[in-house]
């Protein structure tokens, strides 16, 4: 294994007004996390005033992340997890397809790539994080 | 304003076993908020067995997010926040710090960069995320 984690990077622009729906958002945020096939430790969900909501999920393999501008239309979310079993680009697809997005941008960063070993006698340094 | 949020991904390694201290995280995280000037909405904490803990505090502006896995002296952890009057880089300082990490990597992002406005009748195409 040569990171830890995998960390999906999503820019939803285009979005329908549903963002500003907080009971959407959450429902949204649960069907993501299913097709993550992640498992729900605890879900918080804010609504701001005049608009706009922030959710975030904790899975047992890391989180999901949501905060949305109605007034841009646009959602900025992040689907991390760790472990073999886990799908986060499924995620990503679910809330692009819920949140009706026109233009979705998605990102894919691995975290925890795990530093360079020596090759004789240096010092262990760490490798730029890959993909960013 | 050309981006609606700043992104730090924050990679830490060569952490000391604090990482695995669950009352350690959690008060790393708020001196962690604190340092953004960011405001706290909810935070939750969950201990894994036998070892790792994660943490994902909800601030009025975005999120912060911790994942330790300390059989790797090794934590990823994201601050996102979004408003002129927070700081990002200073929470990315308080985490290294507080997490005794000899070599953090911090990368940051720009969230919700605007898209190209089309110069003459092209079609609105949103300009790829700046910095990944």
């Amino acid at each position: 294994m040569e990171h830890l984690g995998r960390h999906v990077i999503i820019e939803l622009w285009g979005c329908s007004n549903v963002i500003n729906d907080t009971e959407h958002v959450k429902s949204a945020m649960l069907d993501a996390v299913r097709a993550a096939n992640a498992t729900l430790l605890n879900i918080y969900v804010h609504t701001f005033s005049p608009q706009g909501v922030t959710g975030v999920a904790v899975l047992s393999e890391s989180h999901l992340s949501i905060h949305t501008w109605p007034e841009h239309g646009y959602v900025a979310a992040d689907v991390f997890t760790c472990g073999a079993t886990t799908n986060p680009q499924a995620a990503a697809e679910v809330l692009a397809e819920r949140f009706e997005s026109k233009h979705p941008i998605v990102t894919e960063v691995e975290r925890g790539v795990f530093p360079e070993v020596p090759s004789r006698g240096g010092s262990k340094r760490p490798r730029k994080l890959a993909g960013v």
